[in-house]
């Protein structure tokens, strides 16, 4: 991750644009040059202006009229609103800058596990054992992945209570483009769909990108808000509830029993797809079944990786449903990508099947609790708190009680020293303000993490 | 490879209910079953149901009435001569089982090189030796992809006259993935887009689900009909022209240098963008510089592959094009799948820098010129001719003079001999009829391919 920190040209304009116009030096009801013209006056592609007005309508603060060109939208008050509670156009910015970090900088706001966590010597070990072999892996395999992997998921999801037939189940190149099947399959623009509130961060971006239109179900620190699940599936009659039940990402809480069960009863009541976003069930498996374990597979559509938390670069996911929808899946997925890499599946199972899978998974079990425990216990001595139980997660979702906190401008002045902070509301649907963070609690290992709070709190930092 | 071959429910579906409409046994105007209905006649998912019946409506067999469900299409003229001329649920069926052929089965009509002639040896040497190596290679890295791997696709592109530089190269799954990302960046639904006719199978697919209007450019054995692409660009302002200018896939043909010249500078003139699909750049290396070079990647959008021809199981491809382009592609390949593999890549530039790249593909160029040569003669021999000039490519398009040729009903015949062809309509925009067959002569090397092609044209095999 090497790549020099720059606001994407984009990104310039709209800043340049919504600037302009949150300052009425552009009027309402005003026309913005045309895109030629723009492209001229700025000196970039046409392409470069229609991205950036397509992002300044998605905002609010432009207006297309058929025929006529972009104009600057009459605003009224809950957009006011909704632009000074949440300055838009830069949470676009932090989106686009989060794909491009500068190589030096502290990321408490990141995804995943640290990359000194992973499993590099497994990877090796897989990579050198393969090389030796003579088998054939130089070839496309099969549309649905490698047959014996399959075979190693449907006993491992069996153990899980997962009825999962390996002709069945469609190997993806990771969880993320499991997801994205998922959504051109199920899914058409002007649907409704379900979401977490919050949820995850490129779900969500995917989702708007798709067009359809999202609701969130508010979170609470057991899972989704039922009596609101209930009221929401009634009032839009949604075509699909995307969740993320174990470990979630942003907040790094779980379903209770209770919930899961009664989730499952409302999908059903309600005709809705539950698609159980499972990436981090390798963690998890100490831990309750599965939704698709409690339905078997009826209604719910499973998603899960084998290499995120161990060698991400290997991009291995799966998605398993009934079989009807198993294979509109691998339809989906030949049509716009052809095969998975059999490669990596092989290298997969390679470490699968090495002997040490289940210490290496207990080991970055034990590494999140600890470093779950000290990043509370740093919080908790700087007047923070966090909002779910410790688990074994590398998230937390973190809030302060001090007055006047606000996480976007938080993590502006985090950008100023070269720490990347993920304010809440980039995980909500509409992008709505959260007095909330995202915190990694596997990547706040460095004390200038604890100073850049603590100062920000007016208090002086403890000595870790 | 080795699934059993079956049609899948959606397809008997297809064929139950067409063949059904095709007899008149359900008339004109009637009524199908409801969805739950026939779900439930047929013992299959809801969702099987409304599969099939798209895939109907698709074939112009049925037609919707909003909020009163399926009927039977009124037929028009045309429709009744398509129906005729082309058995077009037969067709998608063929599709469907192209990706699960039988084990044993000989695949004439399949795409690529034989996995016997693919680098099982560069491959395995590649494994090892980044195996014995101390590089992190388990975490995503860049966005883009590897970084050593864009530099050395800037040096070999810029050799080639491609002036693309690392930071707007990005590394994707496959070709296939480069592919996707373009369409869902260039083009909304409804959107006119040129495609090359005959062209590749699985972007036609990609397209039509896209929901774009596809017109197709009939192909001269010197590449696209430059008088005809010029009447399309004015009669359907078109966004884009997807097209594959050497050894074309399915016909193994080339633009020559006037066609290359005069199509870009119709794109020009017309204002459309070039999506240069180079899949087998490596293999036509030797040959013109590609449409990107002369160009300088003003309007050409430039794709390739680096595994296709060697070891598809690593899936790298890449796509480039002018900054702000590449920018929005980065972009849409982050949300819907996030990176490509790591791994994959720096197994490639192993492969790339391990001092056999070059022989490698002369002795694949010498492989396929043989095949190709030793296919020609033994098709003259049956009476067939074969439409493009001879060159290092593995696809031949080739039609019989023989009375009633009928490609569909010959691959038909083939495929109860369990010899898998691919006649021409698959690869036309409307799925047309065409007197001709994708022909892979890389792929023909059994005489029981032989023995069926003569005996189809009632004589008898030569010996090979």
């Amino acid at each position: 991750m090497n790549s020099p920190r720059k606001t994407s040209r984009i990104g310039q304009l709209v800043q340049h644009f919504s600037q302009l116009i949150d300052q009425a030096e552009l009027a309402q009801g005003a026309r913005l040059p045309s895109i030629r013209a723009a492209a001229k006056a700025f000196e970039v592609s046409t392409f470069t202006v229609v991205q950036a007005y397509d992002r300044l309508v998605a905002l609010g603060y432009v207006e297309v009229r058929k025929g006529a060109g972009f104009f600057v939208a009459r605003t009224s008050p809950s957009l006011e609103q909704q632009r000074s509670t949440a300055p838009l156009a830069d949470v676009y910015w932090l989106l686009d800058d989060g794909f491009h970090p500068a190589a030096d900088a502290l990321q408490p706001g990141g995804g995943g596990v640290p990359e000194s966590w992973l499993d590099e010597a497994g990877l090796h070990l897989a990579l050198r054992s393969l090389g030796r072999g003579s088998g054939r892996i130089a070839d496309y395999g099969e549309p649905r992945g490698v047959l014996a992997l399959r075979q190693w998921l449907q006993r491992h999801l069996g153990e899980r209570g997962v009825p999962a037939q390996s002709e069945h189940i469609v190997l993806t190149h990771g969880a993320s483009q499991a997801l994205n099947m998922v959504i051109n399959t199920l899914l058409q623009p002007g649907d409704c769909v379900l979401v977490d509130d919050p949820g995850y961060i490129n779900l969500l971006a995917n989702l708007r990108d798709h067009k359809v239109k999202i609701v969130g179900v508010p979170w609470t620190p057991q899972g989704p808000d039922v009596a609101k699940l209930d009221e929401l599936l009634v009032r839009h009659r949604p075509k699909a509830f995307f969740t993320n039940p174990w470990l979630q990402n942003p907040t790094g809480a779980s379903y209770s029993p209770a919930v899961a069960h009664r989730v499952l009863q409302l999908a059903d009541t309600h005709d809705c797809w539950i698609v159980e976003d499972d990436v981090h069930g390798q963690l998890a498996q100490n831990h309750q079944p599965p939704l698709a374990a409690l339905d078997n597979l009826q209604r719910v559509i499973y998603i899960g990786s084998l290499s995120k938390d161990m060698a991400p670069s290997l991009r291995v996911g799966f998605v398993t449903a009934e079989p009807a929808v198993a294979e509109a899946l691998l339809h989906y997925k030949m049509t716009t990508g052809l095969y998975s890499s059999q490669l990596c599946e092989q290298l997969t199972l390679q470490m699968l099947n090495d002997g040490n899978q289940r210490k290496r998974y207990q080991k970055l079990r034990d590494r999140l609790l600890q470093a779950q425990v000290f990043a509370r216990q740093q919080l908790q001595r700087i007047g923070w708190h966090c909002w779910a139980p410790i688990a074994p997660a590398p998230y937390l979702w973190i809030g302060s009680d001090q007055d006047g906190f606000d996480p976007v401008a938080l993590t502006r002045a985090g950008l100023k020293q070269n720490i990347l902070l993920s304010p809440g509301c980039i995980f909500r649907p509409d992008l709505e303000a959260a007095p909330w963070l995202r915190f990694n609690a596997a990547l706040s290992e460095d004390p200038a993490v604890w100073c850049f709070l603590a100062e920000s709190q007016g208090l002086k930092p403890s000595t870790p």
